[in-house]
Parts: C-alpha cells; structure tokens; sequence
C-alpha cells in the first residue's frame, strides 16, 4: 500500500501526512504541494520542509493558470485585500456565499491532479487535511463531507478503482486536529498557516485567529510564534 | 445562464459545443480546450476552428504536467506504440483493465479545471462529451455514467452549487452522438480524432475505427477523409 498526502503546508496536512508516514512507512508515502497563484510561497517552503523532516518523497507542481480568471483575495492576481477577521464574522455579510479567500474548486482540482499522480505513481490512497472548521457556514464549500464522498466516489470510478480518497478529520474540527498531531509529534514548528506572507503570521486573517484558538484549547503555544 | 464546454476537437465534444451554441447562444458560450502532452497538437488546432466556426470564447490551458509520471500511450512522453485495433480487441489484454490510452483520470482533471474557470467565468453548466462507448469494458473508467453522476455531484457541491456537469451522451452510443450532431449540422469537417498526428487519419487506431463506424452506420462520410 502507497500513499500520496496533498500537503500545503499548515497545520491540518502535516498532522495527515505525520498519520500516512505511521501508517505507511516513510518509503511509501509522497508528499504532493501544488502552487496556484497564492500571494507568497512560504506555505510552499514550509511543505518542503515537513517533507524532508519525514523523508518522504516530495512533488511539487503548478495550477496557476487554472485560475487566472479568478478574483478569490488569496490569490496575487487579485486586488482584494485579505479579510482580517474570523470566519463566522465574515459569513454574515456573504449571504450564504463562500468566504472571500475561497479559490474556485481548489481542493476539487488539486485532488483530482494528485488522483492522476496517484495513479501513475501506483499509490492507493490519497490525504487531504479537509476539516469541519473550514466546511462550517459554506466557508469553504469543497471541505464538506458530503464534497468530500462525491469526489472520493469520483475519484475512485474514475481511476477504474485503483485509488481511494481519504479525509481523515472531515468530520473534526482543527482543536481535534492539532489534539492529534501534538500527540503524535508532528513537526508544527515547520508549518505555516497565515494568508499573508509576512517575517511572522500576522494573527489577524482567519486561519491565524483558527490556528492559534486550536493551539490554545489543547493548552499549547503555537511554535510558530516562537522563533 | 452561460456554459462552459470542454472542447477536445473530436466528434463527441464538437457535438456537444453544437447543442450549448443552440441552447445559450454564442455569446453564453466558453469553449475549454486542455493540451496535456500528447503526440500532436491537431486535435487543439481542430477546437480552435471549431470554436471560431461559433464565434465563440474560446480559452487553452495546459495541464501537461499533471501526467509527467504516466506511461500513457497517448503521451508524447511514452515510448508505447499507439495501438492499431479496436478497443474490445485490445480489453482482451488488459484483465480488466483500461486500455493503454487511457490518461490517468484525465476527465475528472479536465472537468475539475473546466469548474475552477466555469466558476471565475460565472457559468452554471459544463459541457462534455463522454459517451457510451468509449466507457465499456471499462476502457476509459472515467468516461462511465456513474462516474458522472459522482463528479457532477462533487462539482455542484463543491462549487457551493453553482455549476452543474452535464454530459448529454453518457448513456448514447457515438453512432447516435454522430446522428445528432449530423441533424444539427455539426462542423465535423473541422474536427479531428485520430490519436496519431499524421496529415491523414491512420484509419487504424481504436478512435479511428469507432469514428468510421459512427459516420458508416449514420449511412454518411467522415468528411475528415476527404479533404
């Protein structure tokens, strides 16, 4: 059994990935980062890094160009600034509507690009780092269970059964997350969370403010913020 | 309402551009077309006409990358020979399995990117033109109605239900898909589907041979011949 990990980066992929290398074994684990056009490359570096902590092999590729047309804040195409508030705070005024950092089917692409990977490298079952936080309010619609089980029966149809997908915390939220990880060791010193790309996270755009509550319910500092 | 419609240049997809051309109009119309790799660029040019035939949008992206591990016959990074039979001929090979030209879960890829642009683009439907045919015995798993049925699901959910996936010959044969497109006065003549790039079809591949029978039992002729 192989084992490809969608891993951005941040806390909820490195603690899937720190489960697939249990699981697995380091030898048959990849780790896969795609870069689509987002404001700095610092979730990218931080990737790279988790990759090597666990010596598993690591893939990188590009899906800018898939969304050119795209307006989301996240990405640097786009002049809208990045909201610095919260989740629930933002929804109220979407009506209904994803966030603005939502990248148009984002985690439907990249899975069906590491569902292709997958299957050319002989891999089994796919990672992703999908959790209820995130799928909370429509925020992020394609981080839902019941997304998450369509692209998952997509995915394996389509591969002609060859490749599973594989969520493991879609139906937790990210304080079970980091639980998780923290127990299991995963390296969070090397993740990087925030939207903006600044020296340290800003602690103010939604996923710091996400992050560090998920630290702070397991009583624990967020390295991050330490170095 | 505004549709997207993956456009590969073949028989299948001119058809279904034909019918969103007649159903929105021209001007709600997106033509998508995916290089990813393969032996020759004429399926792409023969897209592009098409689109121009409709006069309208039309948008080339390029997602070669994605299969830079697969050992697709129809890659020009493969050295697999194309094969000259039948599919059914070549599936009592393969135990089950797809056929050598099948691109790892190239139509859950190509309609997961044709979701982020058919979303920045603000269309509500995507076209493509998967068929009957091609998905039995398994020779192109992602070509299957329940395959569909579970992308389309993924796609409406995971695009916060704004776009639904709509291929109108998952259950025809490309004899029918043909039959329409011949009624309609499809530009057939613009079209191209031969998996080798030579100056005429080879008339030997296995998209060569079904596209022969599909104009042949309409009591037609390929006007691709004759040129």
């Amino acid at each position: 059994m192989k084992a490809l990990v969608l891993s951005s980066g941040g806390i909820d992929s490195t603690t899937a990935l720190c489960e697939a290398v249990e699981k697995y074994g380091k030898d048959n684990v990849i780790s896969l980062s795609v870069f689509y056009g987002q404001k700095h490359t610092k979730e990218i570096i931080s990737a790279r890094k988790v990759a090597e902590y666990y010596g598993v092999e690591h893939i990188e590729t590009d899906l800018t160009n898939m969304f050119v047309y795209s307006s989301s804040s996240l990405l640097s195409s786009s002049k809208e600034e990045i909201p610095k508030e919260e989740y629930a705070e933002q929804l109220k005024t979407t009506g209904g509507d994803s966030v603005s950092t939502y990248v148009p089917f984002r985690n439907g692409l990249f899975l069906s690009a590491a569902a292709a990977i997958a299957i050319s490298k002989d891999c089994d079952v796919l990672y992703y780092g999908a959790h209820a936080d995130d799928a909370a309010g429509n925020a992020y619609p394609d981080c839902s269970e019941e997304f998450n089980e369509a692209i998952g029966r997509a995915i394996y149809l389509g591969s002609g059964k060859k490749v599973k997908v594989y969520a493991p915390y879609v139906k937790c939220n990210k304080a079970e997350v980091v639980k998780t990880g923290l127990e299991k060791g995963a390296p969070y010193h090397l993740t990087w969370s925030c939207y903006e790309g600044g020296e340290k996270p800003c602690g103010k755009c939604a996923t710091c403010i996400d992050r560090q509550k998920a630290f702070s319910l397991n009583g624990a500092k967020d390295p991050a913020l330490e170095e």
